[in-house]
This record gives C-alpha cells, structure tokens and sequence, in this order.
C-alpha cells in the first residue's frame, strides 16, 4: 500500500499517513513554463495497491488534470489497484440539468477519472446521494454529518433550531436533526418574476428565541449563509451558527464571514483555508482520521459501512488526534 | 419514424400516435409456457428512427425484459436511432445507498437500457434531477409540474398551502409553490431508536383553517399519503388533497385513498390505472400530448426546452384533446 | 470464498454449500409493493471472491433481475471476483435469428451479466455448444450428459436405442450413444405448406421391440416429448424412457407425462420440480456436486477440464450423497 | 455508396457491383518485402456508405489482415458507415469449446471486426445459426440453401435421399429435404476408444437404390465427403452426389474428389475454385446476385428477410445472369 | 453546421466564421466564485454538424477543461456529430515515457476527448506524426509548413540554410528544405554526466557565411531557440531566423527573443500572441483559412487530402485575405 | 507464473526459460488443411500470470493471428494476466499517416491485443517513442541501444563515426553516440519531382577517413542499408558498419549484405536470422536475458526502469551467458 498526495491538500495527505503510520510515498509535479505538468511518480508501483489523494480546490482545473496524469502514470506503471482519494469531489454541485443545454459535470467528472484509469473513489458528501450512481466504479462516500455533529453535540443546547438555508437541503438538515434530537425550521426562498436569483420569503417554522445552527455541504462564496443569517436574525434569532463539511470559501468568503451576524461557523478540512486571511469565528474538525480509517479498511477488506456509527466515529476521531 | 409499444401500455402508446396523426408500428410478443418472450418486429426498420413506449408497471421486470428484447431486436434489425420512450422509469426509486452493499439500481437500469442497444430516452419526473446524471446516452426528462399545475390552477384558492410529506420532497414542492404562488409546509420525520420507519413529529409551516395539497412524485401503496392526511387533519386542515405524476397505485392503493381523509387525488397517466377497482377521488391528466410534442421535436431537431413553458404546456394540452 | 443464493433455488445453493462444507453467505431480498426488489448483501464482501446462484425458472424475469441487481450490489460493495453460477441459463434457446427482426436474447443476456458486473459465468448445458460464444467473460459450461449417462447406465440393456426428437438434437444424442455404447435413432420432422409447426412424419433408424430412450437438454411444456413417444410407440417401440438436464415443467408438463405413454423421465435438479404436482416417473440426479467441485476448482485455480471424465463423474456424485 | 474489393476474390466483387450497376471503387494493397501490407484507399469517403468485400480463402491471415486494416483506415478516413462483405467467414468452424483450453476463434474474429471499425457484417451460411450472436454488430446472414436448392430442383428426382455426413448436420439437411420434399439420411459416427477420429458405423435411414446427396456447408479437404461417398455406396447408393455452399478445397480436394465415387459437386462462389486445378464434377452456383440485392436492401433500407422466399431466389439468379 | 467557440481565441474562431461567411454559435460560460464553470450552449443543436473551436493556451488547464464540458453539453443537447477544432492540441509534447512512471499524456488527452463525446477531432501539427496514433476516433491534422513556407518562399535566397535545433527535429526540417529546395543543417546536443540539460556541443552541416533558418513545430519559453541562435552566430551564420507552428510564448519569450540574436521569427496564429508585450521580429501567417477551408470539407464530405498541395494552399490564403 | 510460446521464435522463448530457470509451459498449435489455426493450451493456467513469447517474423500474418487466438484461449482459460512478449511488434513502422486514407497499422494491432485479452506488452524498440502511446494498457519497452552498444564499446575506436541513413533516424542515432562517446552524421535525402522514393543527396556532417557506423531499429531488405554504405564510400569512409536491433532481413537481405561494401553488421535475436542463407559479416547479440529480466520484474513487482543503466545491461548479458 502506498498514498501518493497531489499538489492540492499535502498537509491532509499527511495527517492521513500520520494514522496510519505510513510514510507518504514519493512523487513530485514539475510546471513547465507553458503551464503543462510532469507528474513523475518517484517509487516502483508494480502491482501495488495505491491511493492518491488529492482535493479540489484553486486552482480548481489544475488540480483536476494533476490528479487524472497522476493516476494514467500510476496506472501505465502497473500498480495493481488504484484509489482516488477526493475529499471534496471537483464540479459537484453541477449535479443536474436545471437549464436545457448544460452539462452534468459531475458526471463527467466521475466518466473522466474512470478514463484516467481510476479503480474506485473514497470522497465525502457528494451533495446529493444520487450523485454516488455517477460512478460506474466502486465508490465509497463519507459522511461529515458524523464528526460535525460530534463537535456540535459537546455544545449543544436545547434551545437549537436547526436550519436549511434552501428547502432542497431539507434533507440533509433532517440528517443532523435526527442525530442531535433537535427541531428543525427551512428558509423558503422564491424567483420572483424576471430575476433568476431566488430570494428567502418566509420561514417554515420557527426560530424566534433561538440559536439557529444553519447547516449546509458546503459554503462558497458565504453568500447564502450570510443572507441566511440576516434573514434568522430578522425573524428573532439569538444568535446564529453554522456547520458545513466543505470550506470552499471562495471570493472573500473569511472576510465575509467575519463582517457578518454569524457567531461561529464549523467546517471539516477537506479543502484547506485560505491562507491570506483568517477568522477566529471559524474552527475546523480534521476528517483526516475518517479518511485513514476508511483506507485502512479499503486496504484489509474490512467493512466500511461501520464507521457511521457515532460511537466508532468518537473513537476514530480519538485515535486521530493521538495521531497529530 | 415508427412508434412501437410494450405490453405495459398501448392506450398511452396509441394516444402519442394520435396526437401525431401517426399509426402505432407493428410488433407482437409471444410469451411461451416457460415465461420466456419471443419479441416480433413486424414491419421493416432499416435506417429507421424509431421510438418504443413502455412504462414501468406490473408485471414490473417482465416489462423490462421485454423492453430491453425489443429494443434489441430493433438494433439488430438495423434501426439507426431508438429512444426508449418510458413514462416511468423502473426502479426510479433506488437512486441512492442508503444502506451498506446495496444497488444503485437506476443507475443499472439506465446501464441496461444502453447494453441492449437504446440511443436515448425520454421520460418524466425522475424523482430527483440528479438521477438524469445516470444515463451516459442523451437524456430528455419532461416534467409533471407543468400539466399537474395547469390542472391545479383551474381550482386554485387562496387558502391552499402545498404540503411535502417528508423533507426530502421539500424542492419539488417548491417549484409547485413558485408556479402557483403559494404557501409551503413539510412534515418533518424522525427515526425513533431502533424502528425502521420514520415517523411524522412535527410541522414545520402552517396548515391550520387551511387546504392542505400534498405534493409527491409518485403514489405507491398509499402509506405515506395517508398518513400525511391524517396528520394534516389533526394540524387543523380543512381539507387535503394530493397531486403526482406517477400514479404506481399498489397494494391496495386505491381502495385504501377511497377510505381516507383525502378529498381529492390528481395524477397523470404515465401508468395505466388498476382496472378492478375504482376512485371517484382520482382525476387523471394525460401527458401523453407531453411526450408526442416531445417526439415530434426530437424527430425534427427542434429544441425541447421550450416545453417547459406554462404557456407551451397549455397548448400542447389542448392540441392533445382535440387529437383524442 | 462466499456462495451466495438467489430466490429462485436456495436447495440447490445448499447442496452446494454442503459438498464445500461452507455455510451460505448471508443476504436478503425485499420485494416492495410496487414489485421493485431491493438486494441487501448482509456480509462484508471487500475483495473477496464470491459466486452467486441462481437459476432461471417461474418467475423467470424477476429472478433475473435479482441476479443483476444482487451482482450490482456485489460490485460496488468491492467484491474481487464475481461469478454467476446459473445452473439453466435464461433464454437460452433463444440463441438464433430463425426469423427476421427477432432478438438473440440468449446473447443479450449475457451482455446484461456482463454490464452488472459478472466476471465470470458457470453453467450447464446451454442448449448449443456455440452458446459459449455469447459470452466476452469466461464461462464453464458443465454438461448434464455426465451424471445422466451415469444413472442410465446402471439400467442400460443392450435392446436401448436412444432418440432425438428431432435433427437438431441429433448431436448432443450422439454424445450419449457415444458413451452407452448404443445405437441411435432421430424423428425426422417437416413443415407442412403453411402451417408453422412441425410435424414428425418419418423415423430415421429402427426402434421396433426396442426400449427408446428420448434425449433432450430440456423437457419445457413436454409436448415435444409426449409427441415422440407416441410416435416411437407406434413404430413399435416396447417402452419409452426420456433423460434430459433441465426440468422446465412449464404449463403442466408433469401431468401430461403423468397421463403419456412415457414409462420413465430422468431429470437433473438445475430447476427446482413443480411443488403442487408430482409423479412417480420423474426421477431427479442431483448435479449440485458436479457445481460444488466446480467452484471448488475455480477457487483453487485447479483445471476444471478434469471433471468431464467419468470416472471424476462418479466419483464426485459418490463424494456427493456422503454430504447430503 | 462504395463497394471496395480486398484482394481475395475480385471476380466476386465485380460480379456484385455488376449486378448493381456500379464501378469497384478504387483502393490497392502493397505487400513490402517484410510482408507487411499497406492498404491505400484512394477514392475519398468522407461521409460515405461504404462495403468491404472478403472472403477468407489462402492466404487466410493475410486476408484477414488486410481486411482488417482496410476497414480501419476507411473508419479514420471518416467513412459513415462500413459494411464487411464476408462471403465465408474465417473461423467459422472454431465455434465452441469441444476441448478445454481452446479459443472460440469465430467469436474472437467477430471482435477484431468490430475493433477495427466495422459497422455491420453480411455474408453466408455461419455454419451453425447461432455463430450470428458472436457479433454485436447487425450481421445479415444469407442462406447458400435457397440458391442451391434452386439448381438441384432442376435436376431432382423422387429416388434422391438427402444424407448428413454426420449427426451434427442433421438440422442443416433437414431445412433441404424440406425446400425440396426429399427423405434424408444421417451417418452415425462413433470414436473408438483412444481413437481421437470419429468413424462412420451406422447409417441412420435408407440409402439402397437411390441416389445419395450429401448436404453440408462447407467442403474443406474433402475427406469427410469421399468417405461418406464410400460408405453410402457400400450401403448400395447408385450414384452420389454433394452440394455444399462453401468451396473451401483445401490440401488437394479438387483432385480427391476426382478420384472419388462421387458424381457431382454443386457449390457456391463465396471462395474462388482454385487455379491448379480443375474437375468436370464441380458446378458452380453464383451468389454474388444474393449478396448484390442485400447490399442494395441495406443501402436503401429495405427489408432483407423476404430475399430467403424461393421465388425471389428465383428472381434474383435470373437478373444475375442478365447482368452477367 | 455550427461553429462555437471556447474562451481561449475567439479572434481565431471568428475568423474560421468570416472565411466561411457563417456568424458564431452563441454559447457562453460562466465562471463562478469557485473557479467552477457552467458552459451553457444558447442555441438548439438536435441533430446538428457542430465545430468546437478551442486552443491550448493559459489558463491550459482551465481551457481544456472548458472544452470537455462543452462537448459533454453539445452532446447531451443531442448534436448528431461534435468535431473537436483544436489548433494547437494540449500536452502534445508529453508523447513518449522518457523517463520511468510517468503519463503519456498527449495519449491521455486523446482520451478525455472522446470520454467527453467528441467524435472527431481536427488539429495541426501534433509535434510528431505519431501522436495522431493516440485517436481513436478519426483526427485530421493541418500541417503548418504548407502556409510558413509559402511565406518563407517570398523571401527565400540561396544562401539560406535550414537549421534543426535538436536531431530529433531533423525529419520536420527535411520536409520545409524539400518544399524550398534548400540544404540542412543539425545541431547534435549531448548530455553531460549528471546534467539533465543538453547542450549544443557540435554542428552537423554547415552555416558560415549563411542565413540560418531555424526549424521547429512550436516555440515555448524560446531558451531553444535563442541557444540555437548564439551557437549559429558562433559557427559563422550572417544572420539567424526562424519558423514554428505554434507561438506558445510563454514565460517572457517575447522579452527574450526581442533581445536576442534572432532577426525574424515567423509563427502561425494557432495560439493568440501576449497582448502586454510586443516585438516587431515577430510576424504572423494566419492559418485560420487552412482550418475553415478543412471545416468546409468536413461538412460536405470532400477529400481533405487536396489542401496539403502548395498551390492549393496559395489559393486558400489569398482566399483568406479576402474574407478579411 | 507460466511462460507459453507461439511458433514464431521457440529458440528465444527456450532462452528466456534458461535464464529463468524455468520450463516452457506446453501448448500447441494444430495447422487445418484450410490454413485455420487451432492453438491448444496444454496446462491448466487458471488464475496464473502467464507470459506468451511470439514475435513478427514471416508467415507473419500466421504468427499475428496465432498470438491473437493464444491470448483468447488463455483469458477465456481464465489466467488472471496475460503479458504479450512481443521482441519485434507488427506493424510497428506503419506508425503514421504519411498519406491520405491509410491506417495507422500499429495502433490498430496494439488495439487487436487488447481486443484478444492482453493486460500488458513487454516489447523492444517501438521505432518511434511515440508509438507506446498506441496502447491502452500498459507496455514496457525495452531498449536494443543497450545491449548493442555494450557489444559496440568493446571495438570501439575514436575515428569512428555514428550514421544516420535518413534525417528521421537523428535521434535514435543520438541516444548511441551519447553512450558511446562519438560524432555523428546524418545522410539528407530528397524527393525528387514525380519520385516517390527519396535519394541520398548531400551528407551533414563529415565521414571522410573514418569509420561509418550506420545506426538504425531494424533492416528490412538491406536496401537503405546499402545505399548509406555506398554513400558513405564515395564520400570518403574507410570502412562501414552497421547496428540495428531487429534483423527483419527480408527478400534477400543477408545476399545482398554479403555482396555490398558492408564489413559488419551487428544485430540482436528479436527475430531469429534466415536459416537457409548465412554470412560472416553478421553478429547476433542476444537479448534475451534483457526480456528474461524484465519478465521477473514484472512477476515480482520490481522496477523495471533500472535495467536501462549500462552496468545492469552488462551484468545481465553476463548472467544470460551463463544461463545459456
């Protein structure tokens, strides 16, 4: 076994190889000066069983044609077996025709690292459940709703509403609910006329008095969360929380955040933050140790489907952290 | 182009070849005393661009077979085009793991369609959009929405407040409630230790004074609808209602809406009804005049995003009853 | 190694087990309302090399579609190898185009085993040696002539004759005559102007005071045989016995044999018997060891050509009735 | 439409385009000294509906190559579609798995047509029915039976019995005797002990005093024809004769066949006659007429089966030899 | 027929357009906060002949990606046939492993395309002849010495000398000397010990008292090309020029060669020129006419081969310039 | 771990064994009187890493199509991975679309082996770098340049000088005189008018009073070969030799090389010599130690890429001496 890191995320690729004792296998990328890459991969793969783990994140389309050389010249030096480690999979959300003439994104995504020669996908929250059937391969995806809610659940109060910024993550936040026993209230938001962005028009439910804890996959440009948080505050909310698995924060995301009536927003580290501004409101669980685990299992043939489980997560989580 | 048709359901077939001025292509199945289907093109279709309609019902996976035989057939009678014409595709509903070591099986029923030879398919209300990400060939999906509402707005009061039974449902119920300007609200479910089903605990959203129509792609056994009724009507409904698109009625699906708190029910007809029992409560709205004009402008290039249009739908709607 | 069993002849699946001394893999079927089947694999299957059986009777298509959906899920639970154990293969008699624009089925068929994810088949008697062709997989086709002639063998005379109902069959009846050591008579058929079936209007070879022994790959609503044996009657055969691998039994073949002129069927068990009928002239030789040592010999990577010799034959049906 | 010729057998391709009123399109192949070929197409196809006519005759594999790699430079020459016009089909006799560890080498052709870049394939008599389903492709299959039924018609007399050299031959003279409402016979071949050939020991049916013809698809070295001649004269035939539709004549058959008890031999044109050598005996039938009308039914998208009714036959032999 | 362009060089699709007195496709993409892109085609393309016009050139990674969405979009919109119009093809250059456990990467891209729906793709001087080896679809390429040296031959005296910069150049130079009838000149690099870098140790031919032309298919960061001028000068040439396909330019290759010994570089226009520098030394030959004129082809299925001729590719630039 | 060879090159495969310790594993190939192949796998190779040794020698069509079936008996005999040792690769110079329609023959047949079942290719000397982009799967291939310049070293004198006999060879003959220490030359040929062949019309760089060693992959017919020597003479060498890593040696290439103005001619056995014409001139260095090698790294996972370095090359030829 041998996890090979693409440019995107090393410190993630690390802390995997921290759990499980490994060293991170060698591999460099050269940028030529008309922008193409060499992947050269640095140690004999023969029928080895590889894992690359690599996130998208800026520059997005770079980090995607990395990933897919690395794993053609992985595959043409004969490893054996090759996983795509992406803890946050590139054009996810591009997940459905919602205008004629598009692409499914997504799906060629999945179409293209099955043409790079990518044996199975280990990734985290791929937006909506469908988007697993994307895959032709076997694919194996995580949940941040676990390490979240165990972080959420050392503070939570009764007093909490959960919230969906958009009924179409009503779902999710339904997720969430279920593991933290907690109500539960969606924004309901409407085009109106011409103007193609839809706007919060009325709250399902009730938030008034409350600490309202907006939970979402991901937060890019903070733009909904932040109008969310309006919208909450407006209707009597105490204070206003949000937990997500993703930190795309694009844009001036952390600057945002920090101007806006958000007290605390919780992410996982399956994109690495920017590194030019920063925020106290922001603390990141690591789901390194979840993606180890599941390695280590992917590795052994042991069961995957037990790391669900609230308390093997804790333990997991545990274990991580004597990792670091 | 020749239109041909399944077992499942030649009046649907039959009404798209009328709508088109068209007759119906000549095939017959044979079923032998061991089950097995012998599927006889009768008319040449060398170099032909040819559609076959057949909808997903009981008998479920004969009907399948005999689709993906046909469609066989067809290709090796050397057919240069086939759209698999399926009103509703079978298996729509397993589009997601939600357990460990189970199928994906849209997903496979979408790769089966191709192995036997299909170009393309058009279909309705794939339950949700991510699952047309399926499909590697070009897939065109109409919509229940547009028909459904025209129908609903003929009756439409202010009083009404559109209802997802479950949160999961909760977007598509937006988008009625964007066509019909409306209020929303959704019973929120929870797991309860170690039971299985979810149980309805809450409402999130109004419905008190009011009439409450619930929104859902499909009716299977009726389970769900009535018991979101019952709870609608201790939440203070005055009336409820119910419209979806695929009216899969089984079990005893019928006789038990005709013993429920449920005023009305609105479906289409991309399934044949049970014909040994009957519902003064259930009104069906043909979208066989959807599918024609789709057909007819996949046949000719002509864009088919146009039909999304309420005012296109409305149309196309009353050129259907003229043809019948 | 984990076998596993489709719905249609867990028996089977057991003998098979019992002869490997293993327990059978755990897995369940959930038939839903609307008829749609979910597959639940209730074992951790990472990397492991599983076979899964399942045979083609009533209901033929739903047990088909188990297969593909339960391989489906195999695979993307990321079983290593997957082979399908199908002791009668579904249509495969349709194995030719004897009419225009009619599908091969017998080859899509193993197209859609190959699209679920099979990686291998094992079978029997596929009605045609070419058959084998169909498949881009490997596949090991057993041969019912084996155990059978072992039975016959036991009560052969020298005044047998065996038959084939008809010329296309004549080879397959050369395999027995060839290991009996007996001479061999066919029942010349034609087709009379328009009618479409075929009549027997001649008999090649003699019968006359001999005991004639009708082979067949498969006995299906059992005219074919019914036909033959009173046509051999009349050109004076004493007794008429048949042998065949597949017990089809459609429509109600077994009492039509109960009331025919036929003094003995030998059968295989590659389907289970009807259960609401039986009959005293229907004998069944189990070949579920002849399968047992196959897999056996598939795990190991031990040639599997060995077991068509007859000795091997008898001593694996010997090793066989030890382990009922 | 373009009829491109390989160099196998030009006469027969002319014969085609002649019956369609065409010119052979313009292509010609260099052999290098190494053997190695290069095939140069040099008419432009860009867009065309182009045929490949080849049979497999000696050199064998040169054929095949070439054919091979005909195809692929008209498919990157961007030719629409490419029809291979296989007269005899190579392999076609490697049609299953009668030893272990053997290629099913017709299937493997099949293959290497469809890598290369053929569309669809046409050609005659695939020995056995089911060799039609190793092709994924549409495959048109003609029958030698019609044309040469045709001119045995002319000579027919009531005294005829049709034979089968062999058991596994019945099928194919039973759709003879039916055309041409004559008894058949079929040599029973057994194999002696260590013996690895079967021998002729019984003959199944009536030979004495009539006149014997032996029917098969193919005449290779001629062995298995002149010992059936031999045995069916010791079993007092007066005179035999054959008809077969492919002319393989391999080793020195023509010469054989010379010396042999056999006074006619009708064949087909589907692999030129060799050069060396000539006999009196041999007849020749033209299919190229056959394979000219179903090129222009492909072509022009009409039916192919109604070419298989006599009278059409019939038809087509006679305009054949008008454009003769 | 449709003609879009991606975002790398509309003035160059554009042109295509002009020359075929056609207006541009409308499409457009949008590039979110996330970097991720949304290409949205605005016009129908059911069943159409679309041309996708797309370069290689910064953003590569972002363009490339642009360019696979947009076909997976055409493609799933149901346009019948999507040429992929690619002037200068991403990573050809990375065509051979010369290093262990690296990608092939040209190959690879080859890959994407298709994976991405492309059925056909039509570029210009792929570096090596090979490289049109890794389509499996069928590629035509353009040959950029047809309309450089058209524009060398005005200037041409016999005094020039062509010079490759490297042996492996040596071929492509032997095709402009043969076009312009003019002698050749190599220089022999070699490595030295642990160096990875070559450098020019001796001249093959000879330049003293020359104009020396230099020779190659694309000029990146121009360290090449300007090492090769120094070592010219120094072995006695007057003066020293060049010609390449593609002005790749990158890093500040226009600074350099503007301060190097080099008195005139001749490219084409397949990559847009910087727009913040520029330098008279440079001259452009548009091959915009080649390409539109091959477009044309394509469309009406002409023979492509005809534009290679010189007098053909006079007629097509003066063509071109009158388009202008 | 099982080695199989083809009837092309016994004697290498026997010397790869040597090296290896290993016997050949039994398989054989049976020649039908109508040329078919019929290629028995005499050993149960289920689940084994089999290795099949042919190379392109005349018939070589025969030997093409003999590895092709091989390979399918093989996979459909289920060994796990089938590597094809290819020394000399067919087709390998038809690397290129040098003119309009033909096929680029090489990647057709790397796509034949594919097709057949191959998971990897161990080759030599692919003409072009270029041309391992042709395959899908992955392919070592190993260099003649090593092994011939060790042999070359132990002659080698300082007034020698490395040829190339054509402007395309540059590169390859750059790689000999970068191991080797030597200048080198290229001979400038030319097209003239309506000539198809190109003539030697200028030498670049100097020969005068020195050995020519005219460095090239293969010799065909001798004929460039001869023409450079000739060349070389007028233009002043004192003596010419040759060295090339496939003997093709076609029409009468070892004749003519006896007869020309060659002293020696230093080759490998990728492709055994004509046995019924010898010469004194040629020297046969072996190479298969070097395939024996990579065939154990292959089997046991090792780096292949280190036996490029001079010191590995020598002691492996002195290990293979040994083994002999």
């Amino acid at each position: 076994m041998k996890i090979f890191s693409g440019s995107s995320h090393p410190v993630f690729a690390n802390a995997i190889c921290d759990y499980l004792g490994l060293e991170l296998a060698k591999s460099h990328t050269v940028t030529f000066s008309n922008e193409n890459l060499l992947v050269q991969i640095d140690e004999n793969v023969r029928g080895g069983d590889v894992f690359v783990v690599q996130t998208s994140c800026p520059p997005v389309h770079t980090h995607l044609v990395e990933t897919l050389i690395m794993i053609d010249a992985l595959r043409s030096a004969s490893a054996s077996r090759i996983t795509a480690v992406i803890p946050y999979f590139p054009y996810i959300r591009s997940d459905k025709k919602d205008r004629p003439r598009i692409s499914i994104a997504a799906r060629l995504m999945a179409d293209l690292f099955e043409t790079a020669g990518a044996d199975r996908v280990l990734t985290m929250d791929l937006h909506t459940a469908q988007s697993q059937g994307f895959f032709r391969m076997p694919c194996d995806q995580l949940q941040g709703a676990g390490p979240l809610s165990e972080r959420l659940r050392e503070e939570r109060e009764d007093n909490w509403v959960l919230v969906a910024a958009d009924a179409g993550e009503a779902k999710d936040v339904g997720r969430f609910a279920n593991l933290l026993d907690l109500p539960m209230a969606i924004i309901d938001k409407r085009r109106d006329g011409d103007d193609d962005r839809a706007r919060a028009v009325n709250l399902i439910g009730d938030v008034k008095g409350r600490v309202a804890v907006v939970i979402d996959d991901e937060i890019a440009s903070g733009g909904t969360l932040i109008e969310a948080a309006t919208f909450l505050k407006q209707h009597g909310a105490t204070k206003v929380m949000a937990a997500a698995t993703h930190p795309v924060f694009s844009s001036n995301a952390v600057q945002r955040i920090n101007n806006a009536p958000i007290d605390k927003v919780l992410v996982t580290d399956t994109i690495p933050l920017p590194t030019d501004v920063t925020s106290d409101k922001i603390e990141v669980v690591s789901v390194a140790p979840m993606f180890a685990e599941a390695i280590a299992r992917i590795r052994t043939g042991t069961s995957i489907s037990g790391i669900f489980e609230p308390d093997i997560v804790r333990e997991i989580l545990k274990k991580g952290h004597i990792a670091d």
